[in-house]
């Protein structure tokens, strides 16, 4: 049942329903071409795996097109090795190649070891900036030329909230379902899942027999975006459609706003050359800050 | 105690303290010239009339300056004359000029009729545009240079919210602290009171001995103000400073969005002359609907 369209499915006609959503947000933000070869970011969550399941069916039409899961060891004991073993899992049952990176390897710690460090801020703020600069160091080793992340209408609705309540408003311009570098310099990062609720990804992980990792992070505790999730989960349940208006809203904001000056605004960062806005990226002053 | 600031301060200092908050926002916006005449929009309630409260005492210092409460009657039985009471004794206590105005004389009808009628929208939703409407009217009769709404900081903030959430972002360019016609043709509005939390404002009344009218309007069930206005009392308490951070959000979207632009779509009203961004304004639709 979809409250906010009042429209009822059978599990054959929901799961055609998903896929056609899928497709549909591609086609709407010129997410793909023929071509591509996508990273799929794929923690092994029902997000990623979905996005990953969804990618395969899409795939087989178009033979000239590719795509890989990108699965990033965040090194968090007890937790991220069930979610790699859930996405190695349906990486060989799809027939998916998989890439396997580490921050140890890669930044030469671990998620485990920042949290022990007594920071200024918590850890998931640096395993957020750290997991996409892996990505992005991932995508480019293998030449990918989209970088596609299981982020769903949910998590889309919450961050502008969390923008607007961080006072960061001008990052919902950075967040849309596409973020492309004007200059090309940068691989592209799609979202398609962002117009599909996190109910329902759950219920097509569900009838498409998809494993997927349930339990939280033990670092886990984003206080605010926790209280913003309830708070909309609220909201829809009252009135039927509120995160499809937020997501609505932002993409209003994003065209009044001038979007080509913020993502001009974006350059290489001065150690890494990743995509930053100031002069040393965000992920290279953590690793600074961690290697004290 | 302002838990966002972490201060604490006696009667004879908070009140200072809110005289000089609303001082400072007046001069922060450039709200105010030294010989504005002021039509001070006065319902009887606590935020209207602590306005007019810190009016006479900023008026004292500016010879030239005149203040002048508009009161609106919008005909709603058992509620508004109350209100008009508390309105006409605090002018004749400051011996403030008082002028008031009526739905019936201006518009012909009552938001209680409005109310009987089954109407699309809330009578609530009637009865905010009609009361705009009636005061730009009191403002052109008597001359004044500016309109003073008693809008605070938790009006402010649940309204940026209500206006993501109902899918109208770009309302927010038009609902600041200060809107001015580029062209001049229109009097401008200020909300002095927009940097002051609701519960101050009430301690102030309060610590001021004004006497305010307390009950709800009978008609008033704004559903979802009323479920954001407890998210952002709940996310205040957990994180104190929400609301503030809410503001600067709104301030940082207004100038990053092409203002110029979006107030310049403000033209006259085909029908009445009033400021509108349609060819008919929103006051002479709801009243042609009305009237049928």
């Amino acid at each position: 049942m979809r409250e906010h369209e009042g429209v009822t499915f059978c599990a054959k006609c929901f799961r055609e329903a998903i896929e056609d959503r899928f497709r549909k947000t591609a086609i709407k933000h010129h997410m793909l071409e023929y071509n591509d070869h996508v990273a799929v970011a794929v923690s092994g969550g029902k997000d990623s795996l979905t996005l990953l399941n969804l990618f395969v069916k899409l795939e087989s039409r178009f033979p000239r097109s590719r795509i890989t899961a990108v699965c990033v060891d965040e090194g968090i004991d007890g937790y991220r090795e069930e979610a790699l073993e859930f996405a190695r899992g349906t990486c060989e049952k799809l027939g998916v190649e998989q890439v396997v990176v580490s921050y140890r390897e890669l930044f030469g710690t671990t998620t485990d070891e920042i949290a022990g460090m007594k920071l200024g801020q918590t850890p998931c703020a640096y395993c957020g900036v750290l997991r996409r600069k892996a990505i992005n160091k991932a995508a480019a080793m293998i030449g990918a030329t989209k970088i596609a992340t299981g982020h769903n209408l949910d998590d889309e609705a919450q961050t502008i909230l969390l923008n607007m309540l961080h006072g960061d408003p001008t990052r919902i311009i950075r967040s849309g379902p596409v973020l492309r570098d004007p200059r090309g310099k940068f691989v592209p990062r799609i979202k398609p899942l962002c117009d599909i609720p996190e109910k329902e990804i759950v219920l097509y992980a569900y009838l498409t027999g998809t494993e997927f990792q349930s339990v939280a992070c033990p670092h886990g505790h984003e206080a605010l975006r926790n209280d913003i999730r309830s708070f909309l989960n609220q909201m829809e349940q009252k009135h039927p459609g509120t995160k499809y208006t937020l997501i609505r809203s932002a993409e209003k904001l994003r065209s009044a706003m001038s979007v080509g000056s913020v993502l001009a605004e974006l350059h290489e960062c001065e150690k890494c050359g990743d995509p930053t806005t100031h002069e040393v990226c965000e992920a290279c002053l953590m690793l600074e800050a961690v290697a004290v």
